[in-house]
């Protein structure tokens, strides 16, 4: 998506080879134009599995699923993190590290939003690792729902999560791929 | 808002005396359609502050923050939530304790994104004790920016917050007020 591209150029800082900073447009500030356009693009790429509902996690997923089910017509759940949680049986709740956040959290989501009937599309804003989307793919395996799709607004593809995915049949689309973010700058991978 | 008093009356669940549970429309599954119609109240009734500026705090805030940010095309913030952390010469950083979560966080608001040139209006979507809509407002107070306002979805008005606020001279509008919960029951405050 040339939009994004352009933007992450625009306002992206490389912190690491590993990590880039997207604070400006997606992650601590958030440009509603961009997003809007982001979703759009994610529902012309999805709009033929038919999903019932969106399922992100908090925070920085939430503005991105918010765009996607609006244009789609479907409401979105957001997973809640928790350093630690009692079990409930009403609740699915997966372990997963965080890469950026270098803790580990519990994720969770209420047996009541995710059930057997519904075609569920997970967005999220950053893959790196995968962990927090492999969680939320295991929530969705558990509940019985269908899984259209994972839909990921920027891929760090020297990092394994998108492609560790891919690898399970799952069909996952990124709007830009990061091939790397090596000496300060940030590489594109060709559309 | 007579629309979003007739879903909390159809999704609503109340918890306890203090407590009520929008989890279905508002804090954990999301129905866009009345977010966006929610945003579009908050924006005629905030357009003539000129905000430039939209603020709130992850998580439940963000989809509220975003349908009033792209209504009046402007950007939106969300203050992050932290255990505690180290504080950063380019961080507004309150501490607030939550309502709701029982514990004291931090919250933080980078300098970058709100500048003394900027009109902000505070977004969340309930106000019970008021403690991190007052954070916010510190935030604002130090960044040297003009606060145009405070808009909360649901005011529980039988608890301080939105009284609070309101004698410090801000405007706050509250799309429902619920007066009441007691007995197992939602009481609205009439329009």
């Amino acid at each position: 998506m040339e939009l994004l591209k352009e933007r992450i150029i625009e306002a992206g800082s490389v912190v690491s080879d590993q990590v880039v900073k997207l604070d400006a447009i997606l992650n601590h500030q958030v440009d509603p134009a961009l997003i809007v356009e982001m979703g759009k693009e994610f529902a012309r790429r999805f709009i033929e599995s038919a999903p019932t509902k969106i399922l992100t996690i908090e925070s920085s997923g939430i503005p991105l699923a918010f765009a996607v089910a609006n244009e789609l017509g479907v409401p979105f759940v957001f997973a809640r993190r928790k350093k630690s949680v009692t079990m409930d049986e009403n609740t699915y709740c997966e372990r997963v590290p965080s890469f950026t956040k270098g803790i580990v959290t519990d994720i969770m989501v209420s047996s009541q939003y995710i059930t057997p009937s519904d075609r569920v599309l997970i967005i999220d804003d950053i893959i790196a690792n995968g962990d927090a989307a492999r969680g939320l793919i295991r929530i969705v395996e558990r509940s019985g729902a269908v899984l259209t799709g994972v839909g990921i607004a920027v891929e760090k593809a020297f990092q394994a999560g998108g492609r560790s995915i891919r690898e399970q049949g799952i069909r996952t689309e990124s709007l830009v791929t990061i091939t790397s973010l090596e000496n300060g700058k940030i590489h594109f991978a060709d559309c």
